[in-house]
């Protein structure tokens, strides 16, 4: 079938027995005699669908009863509006961490709704590393803190165990480029969002994880649609959700479960990364671009140090049937995504091809 | 295959020629080696996809070109929020004509952002008709009228050629239940939003045709994703897209331009609708719920009278593979959604099915 590895940074590779099954599914799901796309969202057969994605994403992650997982439209883009639009209601303060263009953005709407302060940057290294911070650091008052776990333009993530310390304040987290890659801690976060389109499905539906206190408190200004309120009253289906883009979601949870759950996919992941960082760390010819302590493991930059061949690493990679490795615009260089659903058998491909490339070019 | 036919309201019935080339296209969409789904937007492959999807609805719809068509996300019930968050910006007016709940919903998110007022409204008679108005009923400084052109819950609509004279006034108009049904002359609106999830493709993509002088007018407390200006500006790809449903959508306009584009398929939908309205209207057993005159062409409600009678015929006419026929909550009885995909031998075999029932129970 021609199948290509694609390192692209989101949409991305999605496993290949859930493009199956969904590809078996398209004209009679399950003898509804129709399709998923086909459904009304108010129908059994659907509310079944939705619920146990839930109920999947929930195991996977061992979120807390306390939360409400919302199946929202719009991105994480429409998320920078509607985390301040609704919970930068108490002192109207937010603190920000940017640690890529991606928290800035997130900073940069949530400053048009109220007292957005960037408490610390790594901008002017290229957001190249994470930077450090201590509980002092964040306004005792804030309504939230705000980080980007994984940034996927440069590489870097905020580890599981080094989240920063916030004390009462709400954590808010965009977790779009590492949701489900390995084990967080959900009850140390107030609100974690995630495009689906890297690690759960098609790109038009956002996770959002919210801790029930959290919501009812919206500004007087936020359209109804944007109020975590509506939403979770009517278990994200206020309106008609994307609906399909929720079930492509549940067959990846499903695939992910099969494969023994977010441990499993955690210690495939780290391999994959080591396998790769180490062997970048030990060539002549490649470099990483970041601080080795916070390195991703979905996302590895790399370059050449020389641009013309970067270009050409780019174009004969892809004649190779290794797509998408181009860095991105602000980095340069070359860029693999690797996520949950880039098997070993692509990253092993991409490091015959690099070496070979060593070989002929370095 | 055990396909049923489903009349359902929204998401609703899609072609079978489409949805067989999605599941043939579903692993490696023209050679490219991957799903759409995981395609990088930013890709040349996907902004082929996107660009002829644009350009077929433009030929589809006679889209003039001093119109934007934008790809959005939150379905139409953003819009309830986005029009008047961009619109509502001169005199801070808009006037309402109240036909359906949904039209109703559209000018209660209006008055959350300035002067909204209903013109006219049916809600005293269950909405079963279109109230007429002439242009001396408008405000002459409104910033726009909004209608909900076609009213899916009650089988109402405004036909192509007795829409509201709004003299210079933007006229906005919810069409997401009759979009592509039959010829709607677009120079006649300011803006035009719909949901996809009826005539266009699964749910998770609105489209939004709006005349260009309309953009770049929005509150400063507008979202940047709600800002017209942002998806305008960035060919609706200010931030990832909702993809899928998109190329979904473009397989759907393509489908429509091979059967011969609106005029083939507004005759067959006439046929269709009056096929099924004559029955009732010469049946002794089911009664039409609306004024004659407005009948939609879409969505075809009707009772018995009986509302034990009506529950059986859901009954059975699930068991027949007549799916999705219950009426909405608010009129009761039954409702037959004849969208675009329904076929005759749909509608065929419906009104055998209620010859049959009119026989044993009538």
């Amino acid at each position: 079938m021609n199948r290509v590895f694609n390192f692209s940074a989101g949409p991305s590779a999605l496993p290949v027995e859930v493009l199956q099954t969904a590809a078996e599914e398209m004209l009679n799901y399950k003898d509804a005699g129709m399709s998923v796309m086909e459904m009304s969202h108010r129908s059994a057969a659907y509310e079944d669908i939705q619920e146990e994605a839930k109920t999947d994403l929930k195991d996977l992650m061992a979120i807390p009863d306390n939360y409400e997982i919302l199946f929202l439209q719009g991105g994480a883009s429409t998320q920078f509006a509607m985390v301040p639009l609704n919970l930068m209601t108490g002192s109207g303060k937010a603190d920000f961490l940017l640690t890529g263009s991606w928290a800035k953005k997130a900073y940069q709407e949530a400053a048009r709704y109220g007292d957005a302060k960037v408490v610390v940057s790594s901008e002017e290294d290229t957001f190249s590393y994470i930077p450090k911070t201590s509980e002092a650091d964040f306004r005792k008052d804030a309504d939230y803190v705000h980080i980007c776990v994984n940034n996927t333009i440069y590489g870097t993530r905020f580890k599981p165990n080094q989240l920063p310390t916030v004390s009462n304040i709400p954590l808010v987290a965009d977790m779009s480029s590492n949701i489900l890659s390995e084990a967080y801690d959900v009850s140390k976060f107030g609100l974690i969002y995630a495009g689906a389109q890297k690690n759960m499905g098609p790109s038009g539906v956002c996770v959002v994880i919210i801790r029930k206190d959290l919501i009812g408190t919206a500004m007087d200004i936020t359209p109804t649609m944007l109020n975590y309120k509506t939403q979770a009253d009517a278990d994200s289906k206020f309106n008609t959700p994307p609906c399909y883009s929720i079930y492509m979601c549940g067959l990846v949870y499903k695939w992910l479960k099969k494969l023994g759950g977010i441990d499993a996919i955690e210690s495939i992941n780290k391999e994959k990364a080591n396998k790769l960082y180490d062997f970048i760390d030990n060539s002549k010819l490649y470099k990483g671009t970041v601080a080795v302590e916070d390195r991703s493991l979905m996302n590895v930059p790399f370059i050449t140090g020389n641009k013309e061949l970067d270009a050409l690493f780019v174009k004969e990679s892809k004649k190779a049937g290794l797509e998408n490795l181009k860095g991105h615009r602000s980095v340069g260089g070359m860029r693999a995504s690797i996520y949950n659903a880039m098997p070993m058998a692509g990253v092993d491909a991409l490091i015959d091809f690099m070496k070979k490339f060593e070989k002929t070019n370095g």
